[in-house]
């Protein structure tokens, strides 16, 4: 409800195209440059009404590259309301919401109204639902609807430009902050920010601490690997409690239980579900976890082809800078730099399809589960591309290097065109010196230079390319008119709406955005601070000002690179806690090998593996992956006891509900009777049935044994007058206490 | 309500004394030996008065030694109805019973009749909650009631007799026999009795597998460790899923947090609670952490305290059986196992003792929590004791024997009186011959005398010694009636009550059931099983057939040796189960690194540290180590995906009651189209509104460019003509398809 009214009444005047939406919910872009004109018009009326028929208002405009613009938005404000409502109570009878809503449906979206990010996903729903659960059932670029291009809201400029500006001057993002960012984005997004917020909190205490690690330790310093190790427990363990308390706050706890239906999903049986009495798609979980086995052998396989690759490219690497002394040295360096640049994203995007493929495979029931999936798969990719490298060196080149590095003259194939002589191609074999900077340059590189060539690629690259297309489409555009054939789309336009249209032209052309990809990156850093920062203590520092720049660069991605993400809800930043703690854990035993390998001169084993004790490297390994997992045993409980709000304010909120219940039906002073114990109401219901059964039992007589035992002492004072004959008979009298306890 | 009258009606013959319990409730044992006559009275008179004050009946027979039996029941059916009402309806506040009690108190009974465990648990409590609680605040050995040796329950003998005749004659405890434990002995006993049940059905597999692998694989096999610990992560998992599902099938999940506060409780302040609004006594979590922090050192001094003597006693034995050679020789062998026996129970005592004050130190409010407190310090003790002397001969004699012997001639000191030469008290400097067995007879030892021994100990000792005593007790009866003095107690007895009352003393001699114990053999038992049974693979046998004796047995101690438990309500076995766990990860580092010490010829490094490869033997650990760790979270997750009887249940109930809030407020239809998102209902919501709004519109007249945009293709067939002209425009003829490809 708020949005429209308000952005209507603000900015009426024509030429604010980027201030005002229209009041459009969404736009459906259908492209129709590969199907032919009949089968076109067919679709697009089938479009049309299944839109209508669900209560879709439509517009249609051109659009480019043979495609028309539909604007969609909801005929009638009741529906909307009804239908927000309807999934209000869903949530409640689901278990996400604790208060239930309002019977009064009226009251209850006064009390709670609407807000944008519900509005755009309710409508969202109805466009895209099946249509046997009250949707249009449009499935954007698959089956029937292969012609719909995509469906997405316009942005709204206004709010974007203040939080772009509001974002970019402040450093502190605020509890109000990260709703506004809910409100508008929805949870999914919002908890990304969240977390980088959280994240770059937290990253001032390694950085600070890392600095002056760096200036006062040195490299490979214990200390600084135990107290890094500690702040990735914290950090994390941190990280668990305070999601769930923004879950509990934004009302989506358990969310992830209930998401949507995929419409992929191929069940077996329909069976009546034991609890909700509806139906429900079934397939055998046990068929799927038959099927989710095969993950294992397709990380064994993806880790053995990436890893392959870049071994090689690392041997190639190692003897052409370090053995090979010939012409072009300088420029075949930058050899398996290119292979690998290459290949890695060919194979990954390839080993990216087959994980696709096998996620289907496993056919998941909701969205979430099938995002889940398919995130901890390419995790794997990420991992063996990220961090292998270093591994290879930390582990494979500085123990080994003097037994392998004369074996490099295989790679002499590669070098052979351009050398002069033999000599120039062979390794020494034996002195070979390693170069001891390796480690330290890569994961510098790493560290520093990858973050900002993956800043430029991410942000600016994209923005210089839309700006170049945008031109040469211009550009083509209006050769075109001038060579005769299809006249530019946006010559039919309304005056009123010419801005607005090529602005919406525009926001089509965008590509979709992808929080996965951001939370990608975010945990792929994270496990270099935690693997591989003890080589290099500024890792954190660099990483903070890095994240400081991300946070607003992806802001502003979000806000102009992309169409405006649909608002979905989630609970959690999902299967990347977990990658979280398993970096966070792999990282206690990798920094302990580094610093045994690496202390004392920081040069390592030199090459030579006889110098290093293997049953002290393990043994230390050994007590550091323990002491981890101790430590961070004792960071859950402490962190356990410490009471979070939402979750005080979920209790609270459980109590009062059943309170109120109470209340309803036992009348208040009973209820505050029963939860209190009263001492007096029970008095007063023991006066009144003692009197009842008294008199009833003289009206029965002495019947059993037991009612006879019973009556043998009928009040208070018969039963003391009784009781103090059997303690003076049996109690010692003061002289007499010695020998009864002899006896 | 159901055992009062049934019992008196089924056996009123006067001579049936165990038959029937003549409506007590509960026998408060009250002891004046050590107080002078006038305070006795007095005392007794306080008692009195306090007990009928909150609707108890009171009858006082002659006791035993100095003592007077009160004899209690509540006087008013309906009082105690009340009492179970309001504590059902407290459940319900806080969270342990998802079904709110029925409205109507007298329905709600009806239809959810008092078990005898809940009677005597809400009996117990109006005896013992402080005053202010509305209890009579009688604190048994404590305070002001010091006087007061016990509060128990009579037993119900025919429901023993026949308990134990049904459950000696068959293997297996069903559902419903595990429930009828908890009717008759509260929850606490029955997760016993569910616990012990449980694994011992488990043991049929390794048991089985046990046997066959010692007849084939012989001892150290790796695949016997292997199924070993395999088979640990999948009891450990299973036994989490199922005592949950208990916990919610006997409606007590989560009343661990509810239970009835301490007395001891210190609090610092009192606070409001924010959730319920009661007063709340309040210490700081933070203070309490910090003393809970005194656990550690207070571990490792136990830790050492024991370890140091068992090592000693170790060294001792090996002394003396191995090194010296002399006359007395199979006598003294006994002298370290004589020391042990000795001090080890000695010092357990004490550093339990130590372990209670500081236990009462961290000041505890729950009596839960202090009890768990407790059992996780009392298990380091136990940890020591019963695992240590394996992990000496495993880990130090067998490695390290040949560097040691050597320099235990420190001990000449103790066999010096007996030995003819020096020869024969020397170890021979080199070429010490370890003995082979010695590893495999310990741990026979552990696992098959030890619980034969432990079993006497437990069950036939005490029916022994309690005969005597009874006998004796008789004896010095009739000895002191004749010599003159107080008269036997049980002269003054009424004829129809005596048997009754002879009865009633002895099971005030009887002594209280602790479940703990039987917790902590179980426990310890099942750390031999997945610490030690690589050494001798028939353990699982040994435990199998044992446990079936030790179920029965306890069974009978409970009936019969100890005065009947108060029904205490648990929800879980408590942190037995980490411990549990704990041992079944500490196994599988433990057995990887026997099966490496010991593999090939089973006899192991043959005490000469040189023949072992330290770095094969950490590997190992850590491979194992892992993929335990691996392998628990796949079983974790895999029985996580099943779902069970129990949390469906919760489910269902949470979701019938949220169904019938929604009828009550919205009504019936409307229910149903809310939680279906009915097509029909929206259309019809649809309909009514757009003619309205359409009406609205045309009143207000063309306003801002948003209307407008919306007015410009009124109905669905403009739309459709609008769309198809610009698809006709733009879209491509068949023969023009491909060049527009080319562009």
């Amino acid at each position: 409800m708020a949005s429209r009214k308000s952005l209507s009444e603000a900015n009426s005047k024509p030429g604010n195209a980027l201030h005002t939406n229209f009041d459009v919910d969404y736009v459906i872009d259908y492209r129709f440059a590969t199907t032919n004109k009949r089968q076109a018009v067919a679709q697009f009326v089938k479009l049309i009404q299944c839109l209508n028929d669900v209560g879709l208002a439509t517009e249609v405009r051109n659009g480019d590259n043979c495609g028309v613009l539909i604007f969609v938005k909801i005929e009638s404000d009741m529906h909307l309301r009804a239908e927000v409502y309807r999934s209000r109570v869903q949530d409640w009878l689901y278990g996400v919401r604790t208060i239930a809503p309002e019977k009064d449906m009226k009251n209850s979206l006064e009390g709670e109204p609407i807000i944008e990010a519900e509005r755009l996903r309710m409508v969202y729903l109805l466009i895209t639902k099946p249509t046997n659960e009250g949707g249009a059932g449009i499935t954007p670029k698959k089956g029937e609807w292969k012609g719909v291009e995509s469906i997405f809201a316009l942005h709204d400029h206004t709010f974007n430009k203040a939080w772009i500006k509001d974002i970019a001057s402040k450093t502190y993002l605020s509890q109000r902050d990260l709703t506004a960012i809910r409100d508008r984005f929805g949870e999914k997004v919002a908890f990304y920010f969240a977390f980088i917020q959280s994240y770059f909190l937290f990253l001032a205490f390694p950085a600070g601490f890392g600095f002056c690690s760096w200036v006062l330790l040195g490299h490979f310093s214990p200390i600084y690997a135990i107290v890094n190790a500690l702040w990735c427990v914290v950090f994390v363990e941190y990280w668990k409690k305070q999601e769930t308390d923004l879950a509990i706050q934004w009302g989506v706890r358990g969310v992830s239980k209930i998401q949507h239906k995929r419409p992929d999903f191929k069940y077996e049986t329909v069976v009546k579900d034991p609890i909700t009495g509806e139906d429900v798609k079934f397939y055998s979980p046990v068929k799927r976890l038959s099927r989710q086995l095969l993950q294992v052998p397709f990380a064994i396989i993806a880790a053995f082809i990436l890893g392959s690759l870049i071994a090689t490219c690392f041997s190639i690497e190692v003897f052409i800078s370090e053995v090979y002394d010939g012409p072009f040295k300088k420029i075949l360096v930058f050899l398996p730099t290119l292979i690998l640049t290459v290949f890695i994203p060919t194979l990954t995007v390839a080993l990216t399809g087959f994980a696709g493929r096998l996620t289907d495979l496993e056919n998941y029931e909701t969205t979430d589960s099938y995002e889940n999936a398919m995130i901890s798969k390419i995790f794997v990719l990420n991992f063996i591309t990220s961090y292998l490298p270093i591994f290879l060196t930390a582990f494979i080149y500085v123990p080994f290097a003097q037994i392998i590095v004369p074996r490099l003259d295989v790679f002499q194939v590669m070098v052979k065109a351009f050398a002069e002589n033999e000599k120039q191609m062979s390794a020494p074999k034996k002195g070979f010196q390693i170069n001891p900077d390796r480690l330290r340059n890569q994961v510098i590189y790493f560290t520093v230079t990858a973050q900002i060539i993956g800043f430029l690629m991410e942000t600016i690259v994209p923005y210089l390319t839309r700006t170049v297309f945008r031109k040469a489409k211009e550009v083509k555009a209006k050769r075109a008119t001038k060579n005769g054939g299809p006249p530019n789309p946006s010559t039919g336009d309304h005056q009123e709406e010419k801005a607005f249209l090529v602005r919406v032209r525009n926001e089509a052309e965008l590509t979709t955005y992808d929080v996965t990809t951001d939370f990608r990156e975010m945990v792929v850093q994270f496990g270099y601070l935690s693997l591989f920062s003890v080589v290099w203590p500024l890792t954190a520092v660099s990483f903070l000002i890095n994240n400081w720049i991300e946070l607003r660069g992806d802001a502003l991605k979000i806000a102009t690179q992309c169409q405006r993400p649909v608002p979905w809800r989630s609970d959690s930043i999902g299967p990347w806690i977990d990658a979280l703690g398993f970096l966070s854990w792999l990282g206690s035993i990798s920094s302990a090998a580094l610093v045994y390998l690496f202390s004392g001169d920081g040069f390592g084993p030199g090459g030579d593996p006889w110098n290093i004790k293997v049953w002290g490297l393990l043994l230390t390994m050994f007590f550091s992956e323990h002491i981890y997992l101790g430590v961070q045993l004792a960071v859950r409980k402490a962190l356990g006891k410490i009471d979070s709000p939402g979750l005080q304010k979920e209790r609270s909120e459980r109590f009062a509900v059943r309170r109120q219940f109470l209340q309803e039906s036992l009348g208040q002073e009973d209820v505050e009777n029963a939860a209190s114990g009263d001492l007096a109401a029970s008095k007063k219901t023991r006066g009144y049935t003692l009197e009842e059964e008294a008199r009833e039992s003289t009206l029965r007589g002495h019947g059993t044994p037991g009612e006879r035992f019973w009556q043998r002492q009928q009040c208070q004072l018969e039963t003391i007058l009784v009781g103090k004959t059997y303690i003076e008979q049996a109690a010692p009298s003061p002289s007499r206490t010695k020998s009864k306890k002899e006896l």
